[in-house]
């Protein structure tokens, strides 16, 4: 990880030099309009000098858990832009939560109720080639060594599938795996082109389990040295070819499009360059899949997320999916599934092991980045459980094509 | 049916009283244009007096078929508005196609090449009750025998799902009917909402197979006589309820929305209103099914369909399906399946069937009415395997439920 972004993460927005002293009635006024934001949550507020505000709704059932500020500031912070200091505030201590961390963020996604409406894709500004690399690299680039302690042994960074809910974490990704590979119903000498492929562990399955050739691109370098070495010592670089470059890059023809988890970092400004891009890349009879996570209703990424974790990204709805990457090529839609409960039992296990390693994590980076991963992980978990988020798999096809399957892959 | 339906279909709009005579230069230049419009089609045009303009591309592929136009009329019509008039022409006889009628219409429809991106939907009149009694009775009350005399046993005028491309037409109504349980994963004791229940044979079979009671409805009041009829005569009148009224209509809370071929019928303007109606049917663990015919991009129904057999009628994409029926209530697609080839399929059988009771058909109605259905169940056909239109099965839940299957039914 680079120094520059370090520093940033560790700035103490949020400290205070001295004590912040007894609250005062401006204070438990603040106290007071954030608790209504969340009327319905079963959670309390608490500020530094013991002020508590409980429930506003006399439910006998028990609460989930308490939200700590520890200084004035935090406090209206928050008041100020939730969505954005939620975030900071917990990242550096100065507010804090007690209870599951998880379980408290459902309550209050439940509690703020429905999304949004405005279709805020309209405000999103272009991923050019450079912001796209730019935005990866602050993610993806935080180093191999950091993602192998709580991944799994394919260090695959996506929703897996679970074919029971108590399957392990090794167990599903590979299941995912299998299944991407199924609904796409790859041939044994196929061309496939990947688009964002990870440390990738699926080009490697393909080519191992289905025989086909496959070319993947992917803008963070770290990644590409990662799946090259694991290539060549699996003897697989003659059958996959891994390349550092964007995907607006690629050329050739392929029979198949793949593409797991990139779509959600492209956004919506470039979706159209996005279709283009699989046009002219799929044979006549060619297919594809695009596995993102998605939206019921247009809605941007919390503020938070996209400046810690996630610059650049936005989680599409389906619809517009479809009316901008899919339908200007005509392709047809032949199949989708919503994988949500999925990627809230996977995130568990990120969690667990996350919290294993978080002592290490600390040494590597800091206090403040163990805590933002920490919400990140949790506040994700909290959005695929609750139904704020989705994870949708989109299989098409060329609208005139007939080489689709008869019957799906259940 | 009607008396002045029979006389609005037989009024012999093309026919000449006295032969047009010689093809002058003028009928000539018609004809170049028309072949111009569908330049790669493999077809020949014949004029009445035997000129004939061959394919524009000189293939060495064999011809499709040979489109032959009877008088002056027609050509010109042709040249006019050839959406409306080719259905026009061939039904009153002036257009004949010589050859395989599926076979020649595929490769018009691909010759034709991409469908328009105009944003039709936007132009439709809401189909209010009256006007949505008005198309069902056009279509839905020719009479109960006509439709015995082609369709399946259990009367299903939708989308079959064939395990294998050679099951029976019989076989794949019930395995489309069991899939639509399925993927609903009804459970005895549920209660059903049914919008569009046809014949009623999907109500008979949930409550059969799968122990739920049903509440159905429908504005054909020969359908609704047809299905109660069935309901007494097996012993299911205690769990199946047939109502005729419109869907707007409905009352009560329901654990499960089904609609099976009637979005279509909808209109998209009024696609709010059917969601706010699902919305305030559906219990909070509810999920619902929409089977609908659709479109990769908005396109209008061809006019000839919506004049002659499908008034009102509007297929929709997937996207408009999801922005504007089911996101405004935060409904959540959980399974999309695209099933375009089995409705080639289910259209090869009825037209197989139609075509054997066409004498009985011309007795009933007159020939211009079997010609006009001739050209639709053909037309359709060619549709579906050119993949100008899709069906789409389409499962939902409430957005904040996880009660949804965790694996799907394949």
């Amino acid at each position: 990880m680079k120094s520059e972004q370090l520093r940033e993460l560790s700035v103490p927005t949020f400290s205070s030099r001295t004590a912040p002293g007894a609250s005062t009635a401006l204070d438990r006024w603040a106290l007071t309009c954030i608790r209504r934001m969340v009327a319905t949550a079963r959670v309390r507020f608490l500020l530094w000098d013991g002020v508590e505000s409980g429930p506003l709704s006399t439910s006998a059932t028990p609460l989930v858990g308490t939200i700590v500020f520890r200084n004035r500031r935090a406090l209206f912070s928050w008041l100020w832009d939730p969505d954005l200091y939620f975030g900071e505030t917990y990242m550096f201590g100065a507010a804090d939560i007690r209870g599951d961390l998880t379980a408290v963020l459902m309550e209050i996604y439940r509690a703020l109720g429905r999304e949004t409406r405005r279709s805020w894709w309209l405000w999103q500004r272009s991923n050019d080639e450079h912001a796209a690399r730019e935005n990866v690299h602050r993610h993806y680039d935080l180093g191999n060594a950091f993602y192998q302690r709580w991944l799994d042994r394919e260090m695959a960074y996506t929703c897996a599938y679970f074919p029971t809910p108590g399957a392990t974490l090794e167990e599903a990704q590979i299941a995912k795996m299998d299944r991407v590979c199924r609904k796409l119903a790859l041939q044994p000498g196929e061309r496939v082109l990947e688009a964002g492929c990870g440390w990738g562990g699926l080009a490697l399955y393909m080519a191992r389990h289905y025989g086909v050739t496959v070319r993947a691109l992917n803008v963070s370098g770290e990644q590409i040295a990662y799946a090259r070495d694991r290539a060549r010592s699996e003897q697989l670089d003659d059958r996959v070819e891994f390349i550092e470059d964007d995907y607006r890059e690629v050329r050739g023809q392929y029979d198949v499009f793949v593409s797991v988890g990139m779509l959600e970092h492209v956004g919506a400004a470039d979706f159209p360059t996005l279709g283009a891009v699989i046009d002219r890349s799929l044979a006549d009879r060619g297919r594809g899949l695009l596995h993102f996570i998605g939206r019921n209703r247009p809605s941007p990424l919390n503020p938070w997320i996209r400046k810690r974790i996630f610059p650049g990204a936005y989680p599409p709805t389906l619809a517009e999916v479809c009316d901008h990457v899919l339908a200007p090529w005509d392709f047809s839609v032949t199949d989708v599934e919503n994988l949500r409960l999925h990627y809230a039992v996977t995130l568990d296990h990120w969690r667990t092991r996350f919290e294993s390693a978080a002592d290490d994590v600390a040494a590597m980076f800091d206090e403040a980045f163990v805590r933002a991963w920490r919400l990140y992980l949790a506040g994700s978990q909290a959005a695929f459980v609750t139904g704020s988020m989705q994870l949708f798999q989109v299989v098409f096809a060329r609208g005139r094509s007939n080489a689709i399957p008869w019957t799906r892959f259940g």
